[in-house]
């Protein structure tokens, strides 16, 4: 298996993604692709190793040279068109031409998400494809969101097809069985939420059979991390908005917790038992863990990791990477899609 | 002052009304009206304080006798029109007549605000009330988050009252001088959001000198509970979303944080020094201190209290009511209103 990494992606790159992929590197069966400007990343390697030769650190590791990158304040779509030798669009290209089996990059998401549509395709059938992410929850391997915030204004039929890929991903990835799916709702009763959730309720519902769904109803956001629910559908804007409430929560509570526990340097003594306890939560609670966000509904396998993502995301990504290679979500989403295709076509027919 | 309290609504009622008003009585200096069924309330005095005799338990806390009281379960335009002998109707009538100068329920929320609006009335001008929910953030009081849920579909013009709403009630109830009020949005940027929220930047930014809003652009969840915005405007939906992702988020940690310190015994021992710390951050992130959500836009106070409410919430509820009444936000609202108003009819004639 091959993994094309954007080095130059990311507030952090290239060291993060650098270190990220040597440290990964002993632990996966595959090969990593660092795409990026060979000279910035061997003279990172100098730094960092001593050495300037990838060979030498990491034998599973190469460097495929670009002289572009696409920065956070470019215009997305103009990126995409006139970067041509950037470290995103070289990837897309390599991944397209299957010349490596999965694309991660942390770089400006409009021009990922753009690049992922217009250079990659989407998989015939799938109207929006979306970001999927993982929430941390009680449930084992965590919640799966989608959309998290690529589509910000949705369709019913936009929140079925989520159901159905994160069913699939979660499925083929994680190894559950039937994958509970619930809707993101401000309530739990069918007849609860604005005009999207009334209708999406609805049509998940009628549908849930024919597109393999383990529909488990609304969903309260206060009642989601507590591992009873596997996929949470949602538009991009509230995916986005359940996202970022996490994150920012995460801040809340971690500036208020260290505030306590060092407002006094006796506190700060009598802490320090603790610390084990409170670091074990801190890490089951940590983000970085659950790497980065499949865009699903493409052609081929696109892993979007977050702009600020430090070296342990990197890590974690690549590993997830090898996951969703090995599950073969997408070629089973294609399959599913094209399924149900026929049998709207043949019903039209008779 | 005089407080008007439904001793029926909310899941824990009448234990926890009765033990929040007795427990808040000493300490206020207004009046509470414990709304409800006489003889059931007087058993629950003798059964927690001996007597039955609410005079000698706290002479500033009287009772109004209802026979009625409305379920959960009850459909609240139904509900409201027919159990006039509930004690939210009754509620809401005396506080009409101005025998009481606010009033508190925890109880079917869809009653309390179709009663709010039918029995009272909302303030001219104001096309939807809304409730504005108190979040913890790093802010000296907090964050106030509007809509919280009362309307699930807005249109630009709500998210400006809104806005013009929240820095009234914030000024007058916390002192703040200029409440820095945001647009929940999912990036910083004018552009981003949907529709609703990118014409809603356009007409807060055009309107805030008119309203006298010091209105500070789009806020992003992640960035919401710092302490760099006092008041935060959204839709109903996307509102509730957010107050129950932290209510959420909140079991979450509660949870993994309790697991983590409790794994195993000898963890246990060694964690009882940093309890302390920890019962420090639990209470600044404890949401029963920030009482009650005002609904904001009828023509008297009326404070909202979580369903699942406990005597400490009521506690805190019956002062935070204090605070709304004589922060006269109300009649301030109707007269910033009343001038826009003037304004735009005189602009109309020219």
């Amino acid at each position: 298996m091959i993994i094309l990494l954007d080095a130059m992606g990311g507030d952090n790159a290239p060291d993060a993604t650098i270190k990220g992929a040597i440290k990964a590197a002993p632990e996966i069966n595959s090969e990593i692709i660092l795409i990026g400007d060979e000279s910035i990343i061997r003279k990172k390697l100098k730094e960092f190793y001593g050495k300037d030769s990838i060979e030498e650190i990491a034998k599973n590791v190469k460097i495929k040279h670009t002289t572009e990158q696409i920065e956070m304040e470019d215009i997305p779509t103009v990126a995409i068109k006139h970067k041509k030798d950037s470290s995103m669009v070289v990837g897309f290209k390599m991944l397209k031409e299957e010349e490596g089996d999965i694309f991660i990059s942390a770089g400006n998401s409009g021009a990922l998400l753009t690049g992922a549509t217009l250079l990659i395709g989407r998989i015939k059938g799938i109207d929006r494809p979306g970001i999927a992410a993982m929430l941390p929850s009680e449930g084992i391997k965590g919640l799966l969101l989608m959309d998290a915030g690529a589509n910000t204004n949705c369709k019913p039929i936009n929140l079925l097809q989520f159901a159905q890929m994160a069913s699939i991903y979660i499925h083929n990835t994680f190894g559950i069985e039937k994958p509970r799916i619930g809707l993101l709702n401000i309530g739990t009763e069918e007849t609860k939420g604005n005009d999207l959730t009334k209708e999406s309720y609805k049509i998940l519902k009628e549908n849930a059979e024919k597109y393999n769904i383990n529909f488990i109803g609304n969903i309260e956001p206060r009642d989601c991390f507590l591992g009873e629910v596997d996929g949470l559908v949602c538009d991009g804007f509230t995916g986005n908005v359940l996202l970022k409430s996490v994150e920012g929560i995460g801040k809340f509570v971690k500036k208020s917790l260290t505030d306590s526990l060092t407002k006094n340097v006796l506190r700060t003594i009598s802490a320090v038992p603790s610390l084990p306890a409170i670091n074990e939560f801190k890490k089951k609670a940590d983000h970085r863990i659950y790497g980065g966000a499949p865009f699903l509904g493409v052609k081929r396998p696109v892993l979007k990791a977050h702009g600020s993502s430090d070296e342990l995301v990197f890590y974690y990504t690549l590993k997830q990477a090898e996951q969703f290679v090995k599950g073969n979500s997408v070629a089973k989403m294609t399959e599913a899609v094209e399924k149900i295709r026929e049998v709207e076509e043949k019903n039209e027919v008779l």
